[in-house]
């Protein structure tokens, strides 16, 4: 694939934005990606998005967010993975450059969730999972991840307790984000007292919904110098893989396979090991989701993936930082958007832009988007040069 | 972009399904493309659906579908453009090859609309239209073509009857394809006493919903030969480009300024003008449709669209055959899958394999998929080698 780069990229903070429409917070983003490039046009837009059909009965959300952003008669698209949207429509971007058809692509991730009640969200979430082998048995997506936990704290003999590291870590790293949802410091102690959502998630193993979006224009890499001191972020590997969309039929559900194969990919397409990622942002939706993509990426033997939190190794001093600027944890997970966050995460690391959470020297940064239980996922390498 | 071809071709028949689910219909479609194409294994697939979210409870339709056909660890995604998306997961699978990062994709537009009743389906489809600035005053996707037509008749003079020859033609191919919904010859008469849905669309103005898939398998160009007398189908030219999604803001609303935009692409990509496409297949979900992308695509003079049906110059032996299998008034509408339907169509008629409704010689063939009312149009071209 011909090497791309990353020219630009632009955030909104996590929160609920009732007071803005969703163009609004997706144009914020993008505008802010094209500033951020200091470009005034792209040739194309990719819209990560995974609910906008069901909360704001929104389709072709690709051509409605070129309309909001002046890119009339330009290419546009929306990509969907569930929670795995963004890193999707960035894969779909990657792709259009790489194959010379658009010479620069902007990728949105964008969600808005919080204009809604309750009760209608986790419906909408539920359609991640198989609508006749899961949802039809009314099991919800924290329910889904929740079998998952329980299973996994069975087998491999861990308590709730030994997952709170990574709650205390997205938690702490967000505090240094202004774009992140939650701003507050956790505690084991509190950890553990949190109420109980689906037994063994409590509200503090389970990322907060929200509404967001991120953004990132990518070019082909031999129009990007780095300059004054910035590096230049190229795109040194990616990969999509998928899994059975019901866990009940994988052969090991305690085995994020779709992380491995999609690791594995880009270890070997940017020549490097788990060992030599300077930054991982990966998909904390759950406290269990953090150890499964862990053990998935080989940063951690099977079984093993809470050690590393309890072992203060996942921190931003640490041999494998993760949640640098708050994961889905601390930041916010406005679904469709996620993947984006990660990205852009990723390229802050690795221009150094990070100030309290920046990793020392980062180099090489990964991101890795999960949509629904394991079913899609995409894993990203980016390298600073 | 690197040269593709189209190595498989499949389609389930339209229809009320109810005896099959939407994993089913979509893997009739997908064997039936790996069948006709000698593989039993792709890389990766792209699924092209609209409604999924709002009428199965279903999203990431890519991955449940890789799922169902045994395409476990393979790459797998969702593309979105309301009724364009079949043809937006055709360009992105043919980004995927061009790009290098696969050898072979399969490409399946779905769509199963019947298994909810009439009043969900409207509002589903109206999510093709600016949820802000159009359906919130009470539009639906008819109403909005309704008054695109309505102008248009007021603009140049036509009367409702000119635009019978748009709906007979369709329906006399669809009696010779028997994937097609309709199997109904109609005459002037019959059309012109058609119940009124939205004046002036009448029933026999619109095309029919309805359940179904159809699928492709592209891969790169040097990897066919013609065989046997079965020549071999390559993608002379693809292109996307997209409007205002909101009719009303529109410099003209009676022109479609992204086919324009995106024909005109293709041209030049492919070398070929108006005159050379042997076959159309167009984006006729309703009558006026036909008129305005026959005017933007270079067929006929602004505002002379419907002269090209009377002047029988749209049937099979005319310079411009368009809906040559029952097009999407009479082949009906599955409004995610349409896109695909038109491209298997078209490779059917560049091979030759259309009976009685062959167009003689046909050896260039250009498929549009629309997206909303004109805001999301996709061009393809395809040639006979």
């Amino acid at each position: 694939m011909q090497k791309t780069a990353i020219l630009g990229i632009g955030q909104t903070a996590i929160g609920e934005h009732w007071d803005k429409s969703l163009r609004e917070i997706t144009g914020e983003a993008a505008f802010a990606a094209m500033q951020d490039a200091g470009v005034d046009r792209v040739d194309a837009l990719f819209v990560g998005n995974m609910l906008s059909p069901l909360i704001d009965g929104q389709n072709q959300l690709g051509t409605f967010i070129a309309d909001w952003a002046g890119l009339w008669q330009k290419e546009a698209v929306k990509v969907e993975a569930a929670c795995g949207s963004g890193a999707a429509a960035f894969r779909a971007g990657l792709m259009a450059v790489a194959s010379g058809e658009v010479e620069s692509a902007l990728v949105v991730g964008v969600e808005k969730m919080t204009d809604k009640a309750g009760h209608d969200v986790t419906a909408a979430l539920a359609t991640a999972a198989d609508a006749d082998y899961e949802v039809e048995q009314g099991v919800s997506f924290v329910g889904l991840n929740a079998l998952v936990m329980q299973r996994y704290m069975h087998e491999y003999g861990w308590k709730h307790a030994d997952f709170a590291p990574f709650s205390i870590n997205a938690h702490a790293n967000a505090m240094h984000n202004p774009f992140a949802r939650l701003h507050e410091k956790i505690t084991v102690e509190k950890f553990e007292k949190s109420a109980m959502v689906a037994t063994p998630i409590n509200l503090l193993d389970a990322s907060p919904i929200g509404d967001g979006a991120a953004a990132a224009i990518i070019v082909s890499a031999d129009k990007v110098a780095s300059l004054n001191g910035r590096p230049r972020v190229v795109v040194a590997a990616s990969a999509s893989a998928t899994d059975t969309i019901a866990v009940h039929s994988r052969k090991d559900p305690l085995f994020l396979q779709a992380a491995y194969e999609s690791a594995k990919h880009c270890y070997e397409m940017a020549g490097v090991e788990s060992k030599d990622i300077d930054v991982f942002e990966l998909h904390d939706a759950f406290s269990i989701m953090s150890a499964l993509s862990l053990e998935a990426c080989g940063f951690a033997e099977r079984g093993q993936g809470p050690r590393l939190g309890l072992e203060n190794c996942i921190t931003l001093k640490g041999p494998v930082p993760i949640c640098t600027r708050g994961g889905l944890k601390a930041r916010g997970h406005p679904v469709g958007a996620t993947g984006m966050y990660q990205i852009v995460e990723v390229v802050q690391q690795l221009r150094g832009e990070c100030g309290e959470t920046q990793v020392d020297g980062a180099k090489i940064g990964m991101a890795q988007n999960i949509g629904g239980s394991g079913a899609s996922i995409l894993t990203h390498i980016l390298k600073a040069e």
